[in-house]
């Protein structure tokens, strides 16, 4: 008599404003019964979930948390990925829809990757739908009007954590290079930039779109301030000014 | 008595389903009185009008064919640029609204990056916004359930037309490569793969979400066919099987 799993729908929210949400997602998220919003810790905020939030219905939407905690030296936390897969499962098995809530992109650096492979290996049977969303890049590129790639040109992704080297290469090879979560990385990246001379057609940017937002076109005005988790850097190719 | 110029909004119309539009380029497609639409040539369709077309509403809209020739040997056309700058300001000089239709993302390797510039050198007080909108790339990750990244992973963005070099180089350093415009530069990107063992975790992708979608997950299946100008191919990290 079971009628199966019902869908998990990973919604890419975008990167922080509602109203860059797509229309499928949106549909999709009011249809869901079931909200898995990620959090760091118990009882932690979710950024997702800040982002769903005008667009939720509360008298017959419930969240459920799903806890995703910060990564120590890389190391992935495959127990928890599991605990979750679980949790998501025993909340569809009656055949209800539940939407996995991601802010950007559910397949670009988010919670959803570790769990869209569990779920795979675990619960074969449970049908699974990704919504693409736009990026936290490609917003803070059109905030601040700094184009990302034209014709033949070459990008590069790299989150500041990767070694110095790594950094280096990319940015003498790329005509543009992303940097993501650069944070307490940003003095060492800055001076990298520096020393390359690629500082002067970069912006930094942080929560585009949401009243934290903050876009900066003076790197070195920067130099020993707080940045956020969610800080990229953009290091444009210059042919605008070319 | 002049009002000044209206607001040129370019618009980031998703990779090509019509309900991968966000809410804010909804929104703001609706509200404006020019649509400029981008194409190859006098008379050619523009994939960007064919995406927007089920949100127009042409009794009160009007559509102005802008014409982006297909680069020569990456030689971009810069009077062509300028004439279409002027065909903008020309429409939004009595102060009327106008949006500029984008397929994908506008900073993306779109049409509207040199117009960007050109507006501004010729038409500084015009004014620009840009919403952004979902690439092919994260569509087509999407729909083949294949991630771009996690945690620390870095990405690169190639087109195809890249020298044999940096393409091998993309491929020896980074965890997830794209390859933009595949199309006739297939075999020998498909040769490249095969020498570095990296034809088997990757993905070809044309006109996701659209009734021409196409998604091949062996790409040695594709030898000899003809492929779209819109293919990329994705090769991803692998790390889903490791």
């Amino acid at each position: 008599m079971s009628a199966g799993y019902g869908t998990l729908t990973a919604i890419g929210l975008g990167p922080g404003d509602p109203e860059l949400l797509t229309l499928k997602g949106l549909r999709l998220l009011r249809a869901a019964r079931w909200l898995f919003a990620p959090v760091r810790a118990p009882e932690a905020p979710s950024y997702a979930l800040e982002i769903a939030w005008p667009h939720l219905d509360l008298a017959r939407q419930q969240v459920v948390a799903l806890v995703y905690p910060m990564p120590r030296d890389g190391e992935p936390d495959e127990a928890q990925w599991r605990a979750n897969a679980r949790l998501i499962a025993a909340h569809l098995a009656d055949g209800s829809d539940g939407a996995f809530l991601v802010e950007g992109d559910p397949l670009l650096y988010s919670s959803f990757t570790p769990t869209l492979f569990t779920l795979q290996d675990e619960f074969p049977s449970l049908p699974i739908r990704i919504v693409p969303g736009v990026s936290s890049i490609v917003a803070a590129a059109a905030q601040a009007h700094l184009p990302l790639a034209r014709l033949d040109e070459r990008i590069a992704i790299v989150p500041a954590t990767s070694s110095r080297r790594a950094l280096r290469e990319a940015l003498e090879r790329y005509d543009t290079v992303v940097i993501l979560k650069v944070a307490r990385h940003f003095e060492a990246l800055l001076d990298l930039l520096e020393s390359l001379g690629r500082a002067d057609n970069a912006i930094l940017a942080e929560r585009v779109g949401t009243p934290r937002e903050r876009l900066e076109r003076d790197l070195r005005a920067l130099r020993g301030q707080a940045l956020d988790y969610f800080s990229l850097v953009i290091v444009s190719g210059g042919w605008a000014n070319g």
